[in-house]
């Protein structure tokens, strides 16, 4: 439970907001490398954070992410005509270079020198491992790249989707660090899902719906552990990654690759929820590739052309009461990407954390909010880099292993849930 | 005309305000039987005085209306699965029965003893006259269940159906006990109804659009005289009841069956317009039921699966100039639900009653206000049962008698607007 | 740039603002004639100024605008029936003739006097050149009729079309006096639109897209001169007229006939653009009223029945990016006055202009800005009648032409921005 000023606190991320500021700590992903596919494409509108922006892709390749309205008269830069090195308002045929400089104003006599003082609001935007990532915060703190593992492997070990989720960011995110749900909601999708099917692990997911939670605190965030028993008294421990401000990883099943989210505000009753699969020692394979694509696993089926789910809240996530009594789809939804994405967008733009009742399964969590709200207050009060901006705390993995029932968690697992270019995952 | 205060407090009624502690003190229509047809079918979603809630019905056939929002993690209980006597939620699991008790947590250890702690607001819900009633109030003011005739008599005699309306339930309301309207908006379909025509009293509907009223007070509220000239110096009187807080009635004409309306508030701009037909004395026949199912008499033909007209605010309520020019209806609107529904909406989401002009004809509207004002004021006051609670103030009938020149209405009229079992309405 | 203050001052026109003081000054068109065909024809819902009104045409043939919403009960007389010299409320009746006074209520005693005392708002409705006139200011102000040139010329020596435009009145109104954009925004259409083609004056506007501007004050507003370079050291003046409040006029090319636009207010955040073409020497042709009803020239290309374009926001105005990269057309929306309303609407529903950077060539808007907001004060503060209200300030053109580089624009350009019946504009 929070009080109304904590979750007014921990869901608001508008420019001036203590979260929204947080939020400007980091590295965001905005877009996927194939909206922007080529030098001088059209650009592309973006919202992210609550701030209007178009990104575009000049004649040599460079991106820009800038104001959507033109400094002149606030058209929109949407219209725009993205050629030779800038893009050019429709209206009175403006110039903006990728950084928001202005560079041409046809209509006044260059001598006027007005262009030379108009400077557009903009970010920089870099690609890295298929996706567009921004940074909207101070220039002079602005950290090194992003180093999550996904990102840093060849392309073809890779897979990343998005979809629009009509929610806080928030409310997605808690799901993502929540194992008890998997027991429940996605109970049908276990040993049915092709990126999930045939793992000895599902076992012990499915045979014990009351895992014990041990939650640690982490460099950029927590891990939460999930246990579970095992054969011969050992635990089987599936071990989630929260990273800050909104970076989350799931274990892979068995030999099937790993998966991770990042829930980014687009405003505060929408977010964008990324999903990627990756494998850190192999390509993935034609059929995994096309399984993602169909909405499978992590990933969401979406309309063609958009990255709104086919199963939404205007058809009512195309519920099947028939499925959902023959234990096929626990809720009646099918895929755990719009099982997760309708529960929570049922709770209504923001959740009512007045209301909640948290139990010990939800200890991830409960620390998780708390890590949240104290890194916001310390970037504000006194500067304090966030958990999650040294290149160091991105360097992890997810991992589901079975350890000795006397060897502790945080011992056991060490090795597991380090980044480790080219080897293989800890899976069960 | 009304101060913008008593607008306010005569159309809100969401919980804290005393409108809403008003509706909270009767048995209010919330989902027609067949909405819940058999044990363990899909939970549905029911918006009423402002309170989203699930109705469900049980693996023993009990019914329950709670919270749309599981106390937990607040996901909505529609996804939630029906079985083995309660609702879990789709989320983690978390199961209530009828009355909103936690049943069982899954996902934590049974010692944990949090279930017994959790207990959701539920409400009772509960059957009679093929409509599922609840009562929102205080327990210990709980009254005995409604005894509405309509209710009472055997299925085969009663057609309930019930349409969304986007407007404040008043306005709806005032329609419902607005008897000079008959002579104007409906007069194409007096003669025409299956459900109305060929009665004798519809001559005098027609031939005399001045008609003089008489409105008195009775136990739960008014009713409503409308005097018109009969033969021989006689009068015919139609007499329309009015039960607090919104339930009407009105006279059959010549065999037809009688007709009543309750309208229920889903928000203060939205309300349920619920329309019923009964016949105290014999069974609907099924030419009357087919009638009913499309639309006649007092019913709106509605988008199949949905409760919205098909008819509507969207499509100018499919006005024909050319009926109008023609007289076959006076507003080209077609039946009579949404002849007056289209007009009620067309006032606005709640009319701004500080612009009217009332006059003698109004004089019910006037009256009924004054009541609903009183009664909520003496509700809050001093806490004071409102008219309309005692089931004896339901036991009442709507007519349409001739009466002679010098027989008071009050005299003249009690036994006929009295519900007698099995005795045929007064008609003319 | 403007201050909020200012910003909110120059856009806001409902009842009791001082911008909707100086709107309901002067004559404002409301409907084509052809929406009111004939006597007796179905009423019309019309909102301008922020007022909800109803348009109908009597028996007589007597136009009238009164309130949307019946005094009685407030329903809408949108539902009326139009019938022997008043318009009747579908509800009860009520009987309203073209100037608001209640003529009839059938329910009540004639001897009650009640409908002597109802008045309904009302404003008068006068038909003059293909377009229906309101006046919504105080009774005793009421200005002779307009005479704007288009409006006095015959029948088929016009065209006036109107369309629905999602945006505040005063962003839509600068476009139509910024020449500047014409070099850009529309440079695909000069040489390929039906009713621009082919006229020399196209050239000049084409090689010099960095005109100088001069803004003179007019008696009725402004006339704003884009002066390009032509032959022998000659210049090439385009000149656009302002007339307070939203009145502009585009010169015409070559033998083409000249434009207008009225830029009313619907409500804050959409706005009526009426677009009028007219030739005050000759009949339009038939091949040129055709092109103007598929949305040629100045006007949109509409939805049948009605004023909605069929490229619009919902659709992205049917961009495409092809036609863009191709040169056809500048931003890849196709038609000029769509080209207009999409990077308007594109702003949001009223431009934030505290963010702008304006230059050299919005000189025109700055002024008119100006104009406004001081002839806005003037009214509020001493009941000054604002500029434009004269008809003699009414009978003004635009015009194209060219002048030795000596002569002064004003004395130059005066014969030929003035209206002189029968004779054609100056043009090149």
């Amino acid at each position: 439970m929070l009080r109304q000023e904590q979750n007014d606190l921990v869901t608001q991320t508008g420019r001036g907001t203590p979260m929204g500021r947080l939020f400007r700590s980091y590295w965001t992903p905005v877009l996927l490398a194939d909206e922007l596919p080529k030098n001088d494409c059209p650009p592309v509108r973006v919202k992210v954070l609550s701030e209007s922006l178009i990104a575009f892709r000049d004649s040599e390749g460079r991106y820009g992410l800038i104001d959507e309205f033109c400094p002149h008269r606030r058209a929109s830069m949407w219209f725009g005509r993205n050629e030779q090195h800038g893009l050019r308002c429709a209206y009175h045929g403006w110039k903006f270079d990728v950084t928001g400089r202005c560079v041409d104003i046809p209509s006044e006599p260059e001598s006027s020198g007005v262009a030379a003082r108009i400077k557009m609001k903009s970010y920089p935007l870099v690609l890295r491992g298929g996706v567009l990532w921004t940074y909207m915060g101070p220039p002079e703190l602005k950290p090194p790249l992003p180093e999550w593992e996904f990102a840093m492997v060849p392309d073809d070990q890779r897979f990343v989707s998005k979809r629009i989720q009509e929610c806080n960011w928030l409310q997605a995110m808690e799901g993502g660090i929540d194992s008890s749900h998997v027991s429940f909601l996605h109970q049908g999708n276990i040993n049915s899902d092709p990126l999930f099917k045939g793992a000895k692990g599902n076992q012990y997911n499915l045979s014990d719906a009351r895992p014990v939670f041990e939650v640690v605190e982490s460099a950029g965030g927590l891990y939460i552990g999930a246990r579970r028993n095992a054969e011969n008294g050992n635990y089987y421990w599936r071990i989630t990654q929260f990273v800050l401000p909104s970076f989350t990883m799931i274990a892979p099943r068995g030999g099937h690759s790993g998966h991770g989210h990042f829930w980014i505000p687009i405003d505060d009753e929408h977010c964008m929820a990324w999903s990627y699969d990756y494998h850190p020692a192999r390509k993935l394979t034609a059929i995994e590739i096309s399984a993602m694509k169909d909405g499978k696993g992590v990933h969401g089926k979406l309309i063609p052309g958009t990255f709104i789910p086919v199963a939404n809240k205007d058809n009512n996530y195309l519920m099947d009461r028939e499925a959902q009594l023959r234990g096929e789809s626990y809720s009646g939804i099918d895929g755990i990407a719009i099982q997760d994405g309708s529960l929570q967008e049922s709770m209504g733009g923001v959740v009512d954390r007045t209301q909640e009742n948290l139990v010990a399964t939800d200890r991830g969590i409960i620390m998780a909010r708390h890590r949240l709200m104290q890194a916001a207050t310390e970037l504000v009060e006194s500067g304090k880099t966030p958990p999650g901006v040294d290149v160091l705390h991105q360097r992890v993995r997810s991992a589901a292993i079975i350890l000795a029932p006397d060897l502790p968690l945080k011992a056991g697992a060490k090795e597991a849930l380090t980044a480790t270019e080219g080897k293989a995952p800890a899976t069960v």
